[in-house]
């Protein structure tokens, strides 16, 4: 039966770094996802031009397109300033998603990431999608982002999973994927480098017996 | 012998569903009881109108005398925004009624709620009752509130209590507050339904083997 | 699809108490559903004679029938004991039954409660469901078990459920099924009283949205 | 009001490291106090003779001498083994006690102590404390025993104090049935050395603002 | 070899209260040590006039003289209303500091002290400190200060100690160097009293065996 | 200035898994190591025969020649039944070596993994290593197990490192190393093959800017 899958990002590149490898499963499986990011991933530069916000854009398309994913929708919260943002403000903006995505899966960032824009969106999520009798959510897992969820305090809330989707047929695709976002990308043995990324699949992998994976942390699951 | 009490709630309502059957029962011994609302909780509402306002107002006030609380105070925090003040506001709002009301015991909000509000409360009550030489503050204790502590990330910062104040004889009260607020409250099987306060009643009482009880977190405790 | 559901229990009557309206439900939506007894129940008991032992039997045959399992293994080891036997010899008892019962989801005691039977039982079903290439097991969960998950220490490893099977149609046999196992229940207020256990399931449930439902921890979950 | 007030200790010695001014203050404001041992602390050293286990017993009396203490019990648990004994024995030899004593207030061992008699300790505490309808118990607290509590792994369960007992006019009493453990204590700079025990006292008292504390968790509290 | 070591305080007097003892024995063993303040520690002060904060640098400057650092950096960071700034210039802030300093290892606040400036110290040196290729930063280190570490919600994000820096020679430096902050200093029983940080430091050291010693959570390590 | 190192591994294969390109590197660098194993390995299983032990033996020896280890130790503790011994006995076997080698590093077991005799391990050396006035330990790390340190429950005590020792140039003598192993080893995706072992490193490596390294915790740091 065909789900709806919600995936919340902060940034253009997280939704491939974090679950790119689950978003072509669940498009080849035939479910719906949908995507959505909370700001532009690069007004915080000192280059964050048009130009640059032009070329994100750009390779966001391109990502979304060799994942197969079609449904998108972008924010413009300030860029690694969500913290100077009510919370409200960014629960608001995600609600009406919720409402008519009527997700049944949600995806999103590890509440205990070192970048605070993560930290929002999760807290954001958790708020858009309570419990309520008649909620169309059932799940709610978060995911790793490379260069922010290894790089927090470890002692504070670790990112330790306890949930794995295999994606060893999807890997290229999210290895693909992320050379749409080149730009992002950094060179061996920086964390967030294509090897690392991949190395990383390996590992998350063959800790549960599977060639490839991508792991979470079940939030919610409701039966 | 005589105690004075302090509740510090976010909202009209939170001192109710945290732990209005405490509070009858301190009442009902003898105890000082004054509480304290950060915001007024319907200021971040579509409808957040003056009509709104009084109504919460009114549900206050009837509740808070159905508990046999005289004393009050209601700050005006933004409702549902209190991230988007700094702390050190909250606490010296707080600051003088400590001073004036020298609790022995300190009642708030947990420190891991979904609601933002709740989690500036709790810190700035934790700064207001610093364990100074002379302070009276003798025992810090956090409650849950459903709908807020329940739907939080599980992992982060879980209410986990150790301390159970039996409250038998007060459910009836505790309910009959919560009737005062009516248009806070949801349908069964909604999680701020009065069904699941009364089931969470039993369940926290029968876990230390009495018929209802509030649960808390010990957070400090001098003597 | 039908799942292959594998519950590991430490007592006769553990399998009630933590998931024995989601037992009814699995079966109720064909799944076929496996239990396994670690230790009797009574065999630490002062009164733990033959007739004791007898009646707990007739019981767990009459709990399983109400619940509609009809698959059942029963070991003897020492009850309330079983830290006097050595993790490996439990594990090799439960690995046969996972290779022949090729379970997808298992469901057995949380880790950190206070009966030391429970205990060992979880250690041993993790080892015995390693994660290793070839493994039916897609799902580990852990329930609670009132008188028991509850009364620990709380601060050590605390049950703070992640996942909830509603069980809204199916409390009624739960209560039913727990009726067979009346010598073992107390009275209210007690933890372990038919109605601590039905305000639970309501207080479970309605903590998500739904009228009644039983808590889990996922442990581990590869899709 | 007169409190009884139950001491577990697993060897003599713990009773004054962990909480000797607070039994002190107890008697001296009063209440009966109980102290319960559940090995001797000699039996597992190569010079665990009937000497040192007489040394020790004179010790012990002239420890609870100091302190006002009349009431106690000794089991001889195999010294620094009581990891050898099924859980239930030492839960079965406490549980006399408790219903003898009736005591409304318990002490014992952090539950994360590096001596394994110590979490045993605890483990059977807690079991034998458990919350029915008519148990005496309404508080359970662990104390911190320097050499122990602080060597553990420290991530694992740390002893983080959350009751502080002041007990400025009982530290001299401390000390002073320290001074009767002699052949235990250590020279400093040595962790179990009678100058490190009292700058933890002032360490623990200044955190709140008093001279001088013994420092608790709460586990349980029952109002 | 000597060693490239930075420290990030709040407000001038953490960094002594934090770690003055390990200051003073670094630069003794030869390394170069530079301090940055976040914050004039006076300027949320009813009292935060020109007067004191002229005081304050004075104290700062006498208790850097006292320890041998010469080099150091200050901020005007809004005084305890660190958390009403946008992380992102915090971090922004930091970087050219690290660039230019090169430090091996850094010592900054604990992650959840009571004060809000503390922690958003702490969360910017991780993001400035990130462990890139080429970054000079090996160690990160925090340590506690009190009157705020201690003070905080015991059961969130407690400081555990696994790292102890010996400075029984240098505790006489560490003690003088607090003279200088005489202003900030309370009287004892107060936990910011001079009497206090030394009681710790001998808690501190003789936890593991030594007279004098700062504690401290090693965040990261790379060799 | 060469150290003295210590490692404690419960069983043959277990030093290279979790150190083995450090132990490369120690040696590379000068420092002494010294190799401790608790049991042999192949005791608990159904083939434990003579012949196997040999085997085991010679592997053991082949790669700690590859790793330039010449000194070690091995104890005959029951093969993954070392929860039947009472831990004292395990720490009176490792007390006699601490004595001997003077260790200032030790690495062992993380103390949360599946494999009891990890935990046992871990244990027995936190007790043989306590930091008493003149012990030689002046840092105790723990290392992770490919197929136990991450098939154990995660929420319970899970691996997240804050120590990394990079071993880029040493990555191959751990692999070669392994290879003496190969009875021990399994195919990929198996997370015990050669393959996770590499992935792992490098995801260790990239995590902090490198491109291969062992992660460890650091339970004790004494400067």
């Amino acid at each position: 039966m065909s789900k709806s899958v919600l995936i919340v990002a902060a940034h253009p590149d997280d939704e491939v770094l974090g679950c790119g490898g689950t978003i072509a499963r669940h498009v080849a499986e035939g479910d719906v996802v949908h995507v959505v990011f909370m700001a532009d991933g690069v007004g915080s530069r000192g280059d964050g031009s048009t130009y640059q916000h032009q070329r994100r854009n750009i390779a966001r398309d391109q990502a979304l397109e060799v994942l197969g994913v079609s449904e998108c929708n972008a924010f413009d919260f300030p860029d690694n300033c969500m913290d100077s943002v009510p919370l409200l403000d960014v629960v608001q903006a995600l609600e009406p998603i919720i409402e008519q995505v009527q997700p049944t899966r949600v995806y999103t960032h590890h509440s205990g990431d070192l970048n605070v824009d993560h930290c929002v969106t999760h807290q954001a999520v958790m708020t858009a999608c309570r419990p309520m009798p008649g909620s169309s959510v059932r799940e709610i897992l978060t995911f790793e982002v490379m260069s922010s969820s290894e790089w927090a305090t470890p002692s504070v809330t670790p990112f330790v999973p306890n949930a794995f989707v295999e994606m060893s047929d999807y890997l290229s695709k999210k290895l693909e994927a992320l050379a749409a976002y080149e730009m992002e990308m950094r060179s061996a043995p920086h964390s967030r480098s294509v090897a690392h990324i991949e190395a990383l699949a390996r590992h998350r992998g063959n800790c549960v017996g599977v060639d490839a994976a991508e792991a979470f942390v079940v939030i919610r699951m409701v039966e």
